[in-house]
């Protein structure tokens, strides 16, 4: 089968599976918390996430040859763990939107929203011990274990992330390693639970590599078009990077070796000239070229990975070439 | 052992086997995350908890006659869970002080503080599956299983806490619904997972049911300390719950039955001789008596619940003998 097929045959499940997974915890007479995951979820006007990481898990695990109806419980659990990181972000980042309505804490304040967090994080741990059902209860502990590591990993980068407001100069590879932490460590989680749910402990470290370095590329990628992307593509302004003064890989790599760009970025209220000669310095001085070449780097790495995976004589190759189509999808995009 | 012997050989198990677990724990960059958590837990300065819950846990898996010491992973991690709802708390109540000194949020921000809770209670999931290796998997996803229900019973009981500051009438049981997660659910779990650590089941509900009647007589007892307590033990000011408009169990009774304090309470900037005849209204009315007995009637079943397992043939005497001691060390304090 096709990715299109695939994702055809598996999202549906993945959303059904969230939706009862959700319906059968008690809430007792706190029907509104429920309410506000379900907000959260999407499910009360359909505007969601793209569900990338639970599809990963269930691609890998059928690319091991596993039913990949076993690994519902852990892609579902990923998914309300992203989820409820993006409640709690969005309540520390201030964000007023998300997909295009208002974020939790802006239609139930801070204090409900950080508990409605709470509680999804909470479900998606349940819903990784249900496991237990589908496998083993052995199976269960050890996902809930890589499931947690994967969540202080996580929290690392997040704060990191936040740290890098207000530090001064940050190293290229603290950066990385916040981007390892906010972005690559689920998606490493996402494909790695699938060696424990297949009982194929050998294939863990190949998965999450898979994971982590087509999240590393991934968010790299998302740096150079926050920069150079085609606005008539991407939505945002032109440099909207540089508009907003976000800390991404380019903008460090100027900050680093470029003296004109630091004394630029270090003024207020920039002309929409100022903002395209500081791209210009950026390409010029190499930074373009150097995130660039990062983010080959982590793409290649990611596709040995998956050719490994495919080589396996274990493996379902249409899976295998699924999760190729995927993470090329998520990899060559414009916006 | 008395309790004091016992706790003298405990405490000192807790307190180490927290530390070492954290120290255990990657940080990376993230050094200061770590320094937010040492600082809750009061091992910058001392000031911290009195560590009820772990001790509940390792009294009630000795007094099934296992070695107390099983049950480490989970009494650390019932201590970090405890310990990241206090830093949620904190912000959701925007409380500046706890244990005399400045909340997390306060040192570092809210979005930082959201982000050391995340971590933490990351860190009590890890510390419960830890069980692996004291006890078996099995236990360890049976343990995490429940934690997690725990977890989602004590954020529905936040949910409705802060939903009551702005409901208008609430229900005598919303109320009991609401101290039953707030309190008397994690007191519940401390209790019962050492059923599962002891392979002890038939005894799990009997300790559920310890936990939570002792958690429901000590919440209800508060209450009545927090109208009629003697300023003089309490350090608050008389009536203080009055003084700040709490919707505590004694005068939800009073809105409900009695029109003069119905009046009362919806004025604004109430004297010192006006809060003192709400008292004596609230008294005179019942309400006094009725949370009396109410404590009364959990402090009895939740004493029942022990004698039980002191009957228990396996029963380590010495163990439920200290726990009947520590409870009632609870329940008839004057603070």
């Amino acid at each position: 089968m096709s990715l299109a097929a695939l994702q055809q045959e598996y999202l549906p499940l993945i959303e059904t599976g969230m939706r009862d997974f959700l319906d059968a915890q008690s809430f007792g007479s706190s029907t509104l918390l429920k309410e506000m995951l379900a907000y959260h979820l999407g499910w009360m006007d359909g505007s969601r996430g793209k569900r990338i990481r639970p599809l990963i898990t269930l691609l890998c695990t059928g690319a091991l040859g596993a039913p990949a109806k076993n690994a519902l419980p852990a892609a579902i659990s990923i998914e309300f763990l992203h989820n409820f990181t993006l409640i709690h972000d969005d309540i520390e980042d201030q964000s007023p939107t998300r997909h295009g309505r208002p974020t939790v804490w802006q239609k139930w304040g801070q204090a409900q929203a950080i508990n409605a967090g709470d509680a999804l994080f909470s479900i998606a741990q349940l819903a990784m011990l249900d496991l237990a059902r589908t496998c083993s209860k052995d199976t269960a502990a050890e996902a809930a274990n890589l499931l947690n590591q994967t969540c202080l990993h996580l929290m690392r980068g997040q704060y990191l992330d936040m740290a890098f407001e207000s530090a001064g100069e940050i190293e290229l590879e603290t950066y990385l390693e916040m981007i390892e932490g906010k972005t690559a460590a689920l998606l490493a989680c996402s494909a790695a639970v699938a060696g424990l749910i297949a009982d194929r402990k050998r294939a863990i470290n190949n998965l999450s590599d898979f994971g982590n370095n087509l999240g590393m590329a991934f968010q790299i990628k998302d740096d150079i078009l926050g920069i150079w992307g085609n606005p008539d593509l991407t939505g945002k302004s032109t440099a909207s990077d540089l508009h907003s003064k976000k800390k991404t890989l380019p903008i460090l790599y100027g900050l680093k070796h470029s003296t004109d760009f630091r004394t630029l970025w270090a003024e207020d209220d920039l002309s929409s000239a100022q903002i395209e000669s500081m791209a210009e310095i950026l390409s010029a001085g190499g930074a373009k070229e150097y995130a660039g070449t990062l983010a080959e780097t982590y793409t290649i790495r990611s596709r040995q990975t998956l050719t490994e995976l495919a080589h396996d004589p274990a493996a379902r190759n249409d899976h295998a070439d699924a999760l190729l189509e995927l993470s090329e999808m998520l990899l060559d995009r414009e916006v």
